[in-house]
């Protein structure tokens, strides 16, 4: 039984991979649920379960699952606030790890720590390792279902915890997880009084498909312009490589992969992942996410890039040299790996394959190059064949309007009635492309974090953090006071 | 095929109506599904048809189904207003008939008119004849899809219509109505500035069972002490003359039976329910409902039973030969019926139907009495037993805690960072019991309209209405002239 399934799982993730263009891989949200080797905190691995309807949405389908949380009352008084973080694609561990601001300012305010994990992600699992493997098992894969999770657990604990009835709730969530907390307060104010939502693309749906390329570009040209030179010119150096005989084993040689290219596609995506996760975890300090990396990556990675030379036998090759001095920077900065696996920036994992159907149905986050204001190679946005990659894989198609019809957004404006929501961006940040960076309403400020990268702020504080994320925090912490008061 | 499906939906109703004891029968929120002869407005019979996805919560089904509306732009300008009615349990055009106030303060407003089909309800059936014939059908009849069919119409009408892009909507309802259209506002305020939730119940769920009987039993009360007396000794005059020899027969031939009463709880039953639907429709002025009726149908009602003197072989036989010059007011005031149904106040329609499936998922809805503080008989609200009615006519189970969860109420100062509603309920309303009336926010205020039953405030201007209802509209006016601006 479980080998079918790992079977099917495996069969779907090579169907999406076969089956998708460069710009039509949904793109991952959250670098973070990749983490291996960063700081493990032993109150992210207190876990506990609840009991969760599989459907909130309708009432034939009775069965149940068991959720993951963690919960925590070192700081916490009664009658003082739960701080709810609104679990995104991956395992909950992970992101309770990474969000060292909840726990920073938790004494602050006596404060309940719960990181909730999302459905279907982790081992929230609503039909074990059965999942992934059908229809009419992922189809209760959806923000509204876990958000209806979040208020039946939010009202579990409220009413099992003494002292807690009255505990008023602040959500927090990064990316996906942003959205997350900003559509739970959004559609559930009667349950929290507040959301931080951080580098929350809620408009990435309705965003120009350039828009991600673009601020990925502009963080490697602020580093080094001639840098972003050598990446665009990078990838006809490539295409002319791959089309001489032999070409693709002298690709798949250069880069040290560990299996021979099948195409020049399968590099040029895994590159392009690369590219995007370097804007996206271009933090001030030293981290540890697919591998170790250092303070500033795009800064090394150009500084690689640029300064390498080296004794080749032509343009093309010197070129691609320097991708690959530059890629050791994101794939092999201690130099303690053999080889590289294009198939995937992490290891193949539930999370993915999550998000891979959320990207099919709700979250349709187009994304394209032109080439010119962008380092990256001319690609439409192609949503037919998007759709049609959806329904081979899963047997879904993707709904464009859905969530600006549940959500809003269409228009910015009509957010206006919706209340005390701190949308946070980084300008470092190529999701900021698809966040909110206009403020449309006194309550839901729209705050931006100068120099920095995917959610920053969410992170514990660091020594290397840039004064404006500081000034964030202390916003943050000014605005939750006003929501619990 | 239609022969089956009717076999089955006659089966399921029999089968609703024989299990069910005297409180765990659904009471229907909304009196005008029933209306026969009222005015007919030929502005409520100019359909339109919508294509809606029937499941919108899923993927996986990608079923569609033609959602009926009316659309009418007689007083309407490029730009202002759009009213919506969110339609409830029934036919749309009968609600369009009875909501008089949105055709009387259009004009004022150049306002759009649009009243928007409940789907499961009228002609918006998702699977025609079939929608009630099993689980796999009828599992999309919530609120939660009907809330989203109408953001999706909305969209369509304002993407469609020039002019309209803009237009700020009001959500009218009424009952049931009156819940969506608070929660429209609650879960949609992107797509509605303000609702006017006329006697919605929405807090009917987790209010005392006993509430409802005791303001039947205010509103006769009011008319006539005595009139309450004999109601509250007809239960057990009902019962002796039913236990004797000839005894059902004998009820039947009093009350004019149609067909021979089967058990004295069918009487029971349907004397039940017409109490409540006078209390209901209490209104100052003569209305065509399930038969013509008087001003003040209550003090009629009493003045019959009360002043009635009846050659009688006993004291229980006169009792019940008053109530049964009572019943006449109601069902049979300009004395043309020869015989009465007691299966039935109505024809039965899909809308019992669907009440019946919606009462026995999202809204419970506990009924009791305790023969001492009200004039029923005293009964307990027993929910297992109406669960398990439940799950033999349905196949489903009811979630007593899911519309606190989804819209709150549980604590109702939780529901003041909503905004721009207002609640109206009339004080001879039974519904008024889970109405909420108490601002717990200034832009949520509970509005009583004194001398008000069942959603007088939405009916037609009329020469015999209360000066409290007069004041109401005029503040409801008010408030949309600040939603909208």
């Amino acid at each position: 039984m479980i080998n079918t399934t790992i079977f099917k799982i495996c069969f779907l993730l090579v169907l999406i991979q076969i089956s998708s263009a460069k710009w039509t891989k949904p793109r991952r949200l959250n670098i973070l649920k990749h983490s291996s080797n960063h700081i493990r905190d032993d109150r992210c691995r207190q876990f506990k379960t609840f009991t969760q309807k599989v459907d909130h949405f309708g009432y034939v389908n009775m069965d149940t699952y068991q959720q993951r949380y963690t919960l925590n009352t070192d700081y916490w008084q009664s009658g003082k606030p739960i701080f709810f973080y609104a679990g995104n694609e991956g395992d909950i561990d992970l992101f309770c790890d990474n969000t060292g601001f909840m726990w920073d300012i938790a004494p602050l305010f006596d404060a309940m720590v719960v990181f909730a994990e999302h459905r279907y992600y982790g081992q929230s699992l609503p039909y074990g390792n059965q999942s992934y493997s059908k229809p009419e098992y992922t189809r209760y894969l959806t923000s509204g279902q876990a958000l209806a999770d979040y208020a039946y657990l939010l009202d579990n604990i409220r009413s099992s915890i003494k002292g807690a009835e009255q505990s008023p709730t602040v959500v927090f969530g990064g990316s996906y997880g942003g959205m997350l907390a900003a559509y739970f307060r959004m559609k559930y104010p009667h349950v929290v009084v507040g959301a931080h939502a951080a580098s929350a693309p809620i408009l990435q749906m309705t965003t120009p498909c350039e828009s991600f390329s673009r601020i990925v570009t502009q963080d490697f040209q602020q580093e080094s312009p001639q840098c972003v030179d050598i990446i665009r010119s990078s990838w006809d150096a490539i295409n002319r490589i791959a089309a001489a005989a032999g070409g693709l084993r002298r690709l798949s040689a250069l880069f040290k992969l560990c299996r021979p290219l099948q195409s020049a596609d399968e590099l040029k995506n895994w590159l392009l992942d690369m590219y995007g996760n370097i804007a996206m975890v271009d933090y001030p300090y030293a981290t540890s996410f697919l591998a170790d990396l250092p303070a500033f990556p795009a800064r090394v990675f150009c500084a690689n890039v640029t300064a390498s030379s080296f004794d080749t036998i032509n343009d093309d090759e010197d070129i691609v040299r320097r991708i690959v001095k530059g890629t050791n920077v994101f794939f092999n900065y201690t130099g303690q790996t053999d080889c590289f696996d294009t198939g995937s920036q992490g290891s193949p994992s539930l999370g993915d394959l999550g998000w891979s159907y959320q990207s099919c149905s709700e979250f349709v986050m187009p994304m394209c190059s032109d080439g010119v204001n962008d380092m990256f190679e001319k690609q439409d946005w192609d949503f037919q064949a998007f759709s049609d990659m959806c329904f081979a894989a899963w047997s879904v198609r993707p709904r464009l309007e859905w969530p600006y019809i549940e959500y809003g957004g269409k228009n910015v404006t009509d957010l206006r009635y919706y209340s005390n929501i701190a949308f946070t961006n980084g300008n470092l940040d190529p999701w900021s492309s698809g966040g909110l960076r206009v403020t449309v309403a006194p309550t839901l400020p729209a705050i931006l974090v100068t120099g920095g990268a995917h959610h920053l702020d969410l992170r514990a504080a660091n020594k290397a953090d840039p004064p404006s994320v500081l000034q964030v925090r202390q916003q943050i912490v000014a605005l939750i006071e006003t929501w619990i008061s």
